[in-house]
């Protein structure tokens, strides 16, 4: 009983490997109707790509987006779209000789026990970070069918290693400089000592691990299905499949825990004839359904687990210890790319639940 | 499309509301040849019971487990198991005139504007903490079923409002204190702490939050279904569907984002002839897979919501905004008894898993 | 991975045996503002009950409903709703002499087999007909779903053992006489000679077997998820879980295979305004998606496996063969109980399917 | 809430249309350490492929399978399996002028009311024959994890038009001589007249239906998930999505409807060892569970909707009544192309049901 496929009323089923032919992904659920282009999903794949800086990995890949199915004359067609992109840059010969001693931190151990030997195990395989790629291909559909219905979906790095940002963003900042800046900060200050923080671990052959906010702005209230499908569950369990994701919280999270009750508690007010709360510490979730309220969801990365420092591992075969000294290509730190990842996964939820409460139609339009 | 199932090889289905007739879970996909009894699922429920002290609600349910069907002659039948617990203690009065005034905090407004007022909004209803005895009852025969493959699950306070355990605590002591005191801490003195913090608040008309832990001990390797239905995903997506949870995180959690790499590596040994790590900041599983180390996951609650201290909230007929008083019995601080809800949840994810990993089989023993 | 629910936005989970506590089903994703008394499901069930004649059974079962869950003044509320019958009239000794000598055509040697003897065997367990009692508590709220817009499900019986329904009948018949004999056909010459076809295969110790036609009109235009979850393949994947249903075609089924495709296309004309088709071989079904014209679906029932005749069997302990003989209380003919059940069980796909394709909303009216 | 996957442990996601890029194939679920390779699919791919006689469509696909993830060395790695065919010979143009004129008995209508007009239309895109080349994918892997397990699966025609299969037919004889013929008959004799049904059919301008039996042989005791994933259910439901089936039956089938119930059950008896039935009116299914007896079912499938006599039928932008004459490339008969499609179909259920009652494990073997 595998669990390659997420999502009810918009499914995401995903294939595809590191170092295999392709990265793939089927969405099938997706309204009739929606203007799509191979255009529409390369925009969101190019925020994902490595930024050509020393922030991040050498590996070029082009992740050329192609669409096989499911849209025609430039609409989707209520058929499931399958989208690939080819892996054309591959260099696998290194991961030959640490097939057998385990990463440490990566999930090298834990696949090879699982399947015996039989994942494809180069360049991290089917557990690479590379397989995001098609969260941001069906996030980049979702984003679309959001917009349908005026619903902005944002993500920006709040946290490098012990950098973070301390004062409070407007949506505006968010908007305008997220992408402005290697790192993927809001705050252009903070942005510089976060690329700091990277460079001088990169220098020492290690590595670092942050945090990413991501909003939901202008959503309709009443998404969201419990008791086991609530909408931060829901959002939670997506988040947690991006690879090397270690926590995840909504609204004041964590924070709460030491809060008193008449403090976190949202209060009600009416503003311009809408219900809103006057503060926003749920997050704009409340019994696992959407408030109205901006939705807000913190996703906290640890460092990347590739680091050139010496490590204790196993041999698998000969079952003794070992030491091992991680080459390859990789992130110093995979924050900043890892921004477009959250948000594509927000909005795939989002997207998921506006279709099953019936706020986005199986039609966008009739002709 | 409502989600009011969760689990693929282990299903729970859950029904009934605060105020309703009773609160049940129907259980599909246990094996067969389990032993249970009435008084196996009674005893995870009784430790969920409020604890007869200041801590807790006033509300007295006996809570009474009754099997309806998947059981004969002492052994699961490989049918699907329905139990129910009665609500007798119910004071339906006081939440009437609340009807159109949502408590801040609840899902009163979310639920109104869902179904249009169609909810049963008594008590919280469906958004009541009093659905969680399904959870326990699931999770009492997730239990037996681990315990078959030697599976080991606990859960215990680590934090209550500002007060927090500090010292590392063993998991003999978790097992052998955490039952001890009201507060559900396996550090006494802590414990004793805990529960000024909940009485001080209660003492002003006010509530806490709190974390809880949740621990599984000798999980067999390979648990866990990436992508989509990772380890750690499931175990989130769970407890997130416990009501006022707002975070969740495993081992290092959010502390690892500020972490270098070749800190947060566990990094691999051999002792006694298994495979471990020195350390285990992954709490357990890595690439969404368990590793065999100790399962470890943090929950965040947010205080009760349910406050005497007046607040500003709106009428939701008239449109207009004014103020309410909380009345109505409920804890000052929902974390003690959450840990057993916590605890449960953890192993219902754990048993699916083992199933779906063939690692329990469809049939416990032949005859 | 067990199978007890079905369906995907409406969804069924049905629990209980036999001989246990009582028949029980969840059903989740019910729109809210459907006005639901225990009346309604309990019209619907009645006609399900024996009839008190030679035909039927001699249990006597009161089948009353009981909703446990999910209506709350007379509306429902969105949450899952749970109804039970109990089982009350139960003689569970003769089958333990049977326990390990296996009924021909029954299902109590693959139960053994599959659950290794840990199946409640007393009277079929849970796979008895009498669990049909749950496809029809949840059939009656599919039809009151289906009602609201406007669509009404039929079903009668056409054959019965060599007996069969010739001429054809209009829908006002099917309506009209129905229920006005104890084999539900709607020919009432027929009718009679059918109810002296089970009789005189009872009078022999044996039974007979029969079709039933099910039939559902004014349905809209587009029901249907191909490629999978085709409307037809949905409605024959339930009827098939009707115990003893062998074979299910639509339009002209079987029949189809040996016309030519200028006789079987049903060829398009404008009638008032709407698109018909100007026959009707299709069954309303075409490429998986419904047209609009009358769905046509038949059934066909083997006969009772419980025959009193002397039967070759084996000794599941022993390993070597040996006779039985069924006593027991059961009906020489399931067909006309099974008529109500096939009608509920078209319409649960229907209405499945109706609020897939948002022809049902997700509340059914604001206040 | 489309419906493009299937299977429960073993699931087939579909995509692709006539005549767009590629047929597609996801499979999630098989076993890692199966010996694989695009040789494997081919093969049977080309099964389906048109005959390059009359009996069949001028179309020529090369039907050339890539395999693009989840194998890696010749072996399944437990990833997803995406398995595609490029769409070569694609000629369009002739359906662009039918595009508002609906094909009787084909879904062209239906298609074009569900997706309000955006659907792919040519070549029936969606909804096309062509299709069923994923199914055939599906369906080598499963045959190939059958075998592991000893499962064998035919299929062949028994009936065309009003030729059918008389005599009692070995399963040596559907071995050996099925695809000695174009029309897949295992009886020569019958072949020959089933050729000639075709072709006089085809003469005038016309097309003839059909039927085909699947068998499995030496399928283990246990397979089927009741109530609602009973293995009859499940392949009725899957044989129901091969487009033009209008019919599906399990031994005796329909027929049953008419015996009594001393005739039509099946007796216990043991042969060298084993538990067997004398004789097989059950097709191998009770309770929905197999019995361990060779499991038969038949598929009607309707005459090809394609004819080139003069149609009825309306211009759905007028809305007025016209008529049509359906050129384009077809086959008068899908049925001996279909065989295959059958035989793959029954394959993959009973693979998915094997994973499910771990009679197939999670990892073919160690290495």
């Amino acid at each position: 009983m595998n669990g390659n496929s997420i999502g009810k009323a918009l499914v995401l089923t995903c294939f595809g490997e590191s170092h295999g032919a392709c990265i793939g992904a089927v969405i099938d659920g997706c309204p009739a109707g929606l203007p799509l282009t191979e255009q529409d999903i390369q925009a969101e794949v190019n925020k994902r790509r490595p930024g050509f800086t020393q922030l991040s990995t050498k590996r070029r890949e082009e992740d050329k987006v192609e669409i096989l199915s499911g849209v025609y004359r430039g609409y989707t067609t209520g058929a499931p779209i399958c989208m690939i992109v080819r892996n054309l840059d591959i260099k696998s010969e290194k991961y030959e000789k640490m097939r057998y001693k385990p990463r440490p931190g990566h999930a090298d151990y834990t696949a090879y026990m699982k399947y015996s030997g039989y994942n494809d195990y180069r360049g991290g395989g089917r557990f690479s970070g590379r397989i995001t790629v098609a969260y941001v291909m069906a996030g980049a559909i979702a984003k679309k069918l959001l917009r349908a219905i005026n619903v902005e979906v944002l993500a920006h790095t709040t946290q490098i290693g012990k950098v973070k940002v301390k004062r409070s963003l407007s949506y505006e900042d968010i908007r305008r400089n997220t992408y402005q800046n290697p790192v993927r900060c809001a705050d252009p200050e903070i942005a510089h000592l976060m690329e700091k923080e990277i460079l001088e671990a990169a220098r020492e052959g290690d590595s670092v691990g942050g945090i990413v906010e991501g909003v939901a702005l202008n959503l309709p209230v009443g998404l969201g299905e419990p008791i086991f499908d609530s909408l931060d569950a829901d959002i939670a369990r997506m988040m947690f499949n991006i690879p090397a994701v270690k926590g995840v919280e909504f609204g004041a999270g964590f924070q709460s825990a030491s809060m008193r009750g008449s403090e976190n508690n949202d209060q009600y007010a009416i503003k311009e004839g809408r219900i809103i709360t006057l503060t926003n510490n749920s997050g704009g979730i409340l019994g696992g359904i959407s408030n109205g309220m901006p939705l807000i969801v913190r996703v906290a990365f640890k460092p990347t687990p590739s680091v050139s420092k010496k490590q204790r591992t196993v041999d698998l075969r000969m079952k003794k210890e070992t030491w091992i000294e991680v080459s390859g290509r990789h992130d110093p730190c995979i924050v900043p790319r890892a921004v477009p990842v959250a948000e594509a996964c927000l909005a795939f939820v989002l997207a998921d639940h506006a279709i099953r409460s019936q706020k986005i139609p199986r039609v966008l339009k009739k002709r």
